[in-house]
């Protein structure tokens, strides 16, 4: 698979999070000649905050992660790209259970600080000695500075490996926090629509990092959509090591913490739209802004009906501004909007205002922003004052070679 | 475009409906070397009934049929295909209103029993003299037995017409019951989802014709999908000539209109599924049946989620069972699912029993019947009684390649 036009240029130069170490591996369970198994042990002491999908059809290692974030402490992530390990009934559950043993038992930890999360194949199952065999081989080559290959790990259909990475203050300390995800399809909030793993070395408290991670998960990865299809295994874990030894903030709310919270979300965004950036077969990223709805809530589900429509995708993958899609999409979102306020621009463009289309508007000027690999779409549907956006991408034929032959 | 390989072998031979006689001619619109003009005139004393699409940025034609048909009675239908006259402001009303007296002054009836339907791009203007200065010469073409070029002069990205007949009792006489669609893409739920136009000779008072469309309706209609995206124009008329004359039921639950009902919903489902049938770029038609919900609405829910879901549609493009897929849509779908007590089959076959792969599935023997045009899906969720059923076709590159590049 060539790699994604809308990637960026690199992956990220990350400085390392002290009490965070990587390796990866090749496990052999399913993907040949790259590594399919990623190993990530914090410091003792490290704290722990997780978002989960919502879908009614989680994956064992899903049921396991909600179980134990209520300890609040890490010691280690395992990850493996292949196989889902959902519906896989109480096989895939004793997979979770011998895979959190084994690499607690190679860290002298409990099993219930072993954060898990698998990718791929839905129904299969994981032969379990795949991942617990290879295991205590990785714990020679654990490097603070693997980033990158871990990253790499963790991929199925993605074409690039997606980082991010910034520093901030928090009560007089530099700390960082550095990011990863996958994701390429099978991407739809709600939550969490991808993994993706956060890991920092501020000094923060369980409860207060879940309620950080929660709060700017609406604003990043709930904003992106590739397919409208929820995956079962999605989820966004943030450790923080404490090892920046800055003073613990004692509320979400503390002004001390809006540098940290900040920085933390263009994080969580910049990897929200790489994802979006990597949607299966995407040729243009996608920017929805939808202002003037009822709600927030209102104008988010109109933001992602239009991300979703599949003839609004299709139409953009066509370098056609077809805006009555547009129109058609806000339409069936169910939401109230003004047909007669209507107004929308396209890259810029002033296309229809007052329920017609604009007399300004000519298609000349419109043809060639359409052709560039960023599109925006700006909806205010005048009614009211809430707004939302959404990141999608456009659907084209490599999302169908992609995915009506995935598992051959 | 080639024809649908899941097309009926051909139109069915309609028997001519009483009182209903059809032209069709070529108005210069935007088609050249077909019809794209439908003038379709019924008798005096004609009742009308219709349902519309629930998109919020409905067409002009939409607003009006919506207004008229309190009146109850229908003497004309004019259908164009080509431009769709939505998000059209007051430039839209005009040619709805002008089309209506033009029509009513060649029949010298009301311009509120002319009935108009417009199918094509969203938010160009129709020039209204390309219909106006038609309808004239289409007076004398007027025959009861045009009825495939009718359903020939509907059509867009449609494949191949599609029309359906049947004959039933009421009330001591035969009355016959004829219908014909257009619809291909941007084709969902709520309603219509399509242009279909039925007709018969039955006498039966509007308001009981209402009821029995609406109800049907939910039936047919209602279940059909192909993308997801609800169109702006959506309208399904049913007109009744009375020309059979037989005894005018007082109720639509009256047992004698029983073998009516019944008939309805059989030439609505034929239409429906032909829709399907003509998904754009379809190769399988596929039959999504969910039962053990906790209502029937929850049922259609999660059956739509299925049949909505590119990752499912895509699967069964490639021939490919990837079941895991199908849970993943029941559980995103945000309806009430027992992950553990879940069944499922794929065409015939027990996929999945008790939360987990059934023990005697094998993809040998499910991979040749996945070659098959005709694919089913039964899932049972196990939480209680409500069931439905939902129709729709696969996603392949002739989905894309029609809709990346369909203004030009």
């Amino acid at each position: 698979m060539n790699k994604s036009p809308l990637a960026p240029e690199k992956f990220p130069d990350m400085p390392a999070v002290s009490g965070v170490r990587f390796a990866s591996a090749n496990s052999g369970m399913r993907y040949k000649g790259r590594d399919d198994l990623l190993f990530a042990v914090m410091d003792e002491g490290t704290t722990a905050a997780g978002v989960f999908t919502k879908n009614s059809m989680p994956g064992a290692p899903v049921d396991w992660g909600r179980k134990i974030l209520s300890g609040g402490t890490a010691r280690a992530l395992v990850v493996n790209a292949g196989i889902a390990n959902v519906f896989t009934g109480a096989a895939g559950i004793e997979t979770v259970e011998k895979t959190a043993e084994t690499a607690a038992s190679l860290l002298q930890s409990n099993p219930e600080e072993v954060y898990i999360a698998s990718t791929g194949v839905i129904g299969e199952l994981i032969e379990t000695s795949y991942i617990t065999d290879t295991l205590p081989g990785m714990l020679d080559s654990l490097s603070e500075d693997n980033c990158e290959a871990a990253a790499d790990a963790i991929l199925t259909t993605d074409t690039f490996a997606k980082g991010a990475t910034a520093t901030c203050q928090l009560n007089g300390k530099t700390v960082t926090i550095n990011g990863f995800a996958k994701g390429s399809g099978m991407i739809a909030p709600d939550m969490a629509t991808m993994l993706a793993f956060l890991f920092t070395d501020a000094n923060i408290p369980a409860p207060i990092l879940q309620e950080l991670l929660s709060s700017e998960n609406e604003k990043s990865f709930n904003c992106v959509t590739v397919d409208s299809d929820t995956s079962t295994s999605d989820s966004v874990l943030l450790f923080a090591t404490g090892n920046a030894k800055n003073t613990a903030p004692s509320a979400a709310a503390d002004a001390d913490l809006a540098d940290f919270k900040s920085t933390l979300l263009s994080v969580m965004q910049d990897l929200a739209q790489q994802v979006a950036r990597d949607g299966e077969g995407a040729t243009k990223f996608i920017t929805v802004s939808v202002t003037g709805a009822e709600t927030d809530t209102s104008a988010k589900t109109i933001a992602l009906a239009i991300a979703n429509s599949p003839l609004v995708k299709t139409a953009i993958a066509g370098e056609d501004a077809n805006w009555g899609r547009v129109i058609m999409a806000v339409g069936k979102s169910g939401e109230k909007a003004s047909r007669d306020k209507l107004y929308l621009k396209m890259c810029g463009i002033v296309i229809a205002e007052d329920g017609a289309r604009s007399p300004s508007y000519s298609e000349d000027q419109i043809a060639p922003l359409m052709k560039r690999p960023e599109i925006t779409i700006e909806v205010d549907v005048g009614v009211g004052s809430g707004n939302a956006y959404a990141w999608t991408c456009d659907l084209t034929h490599g999302y169908i070679e992609i995915n009506a032959d995935y598992r051959s």
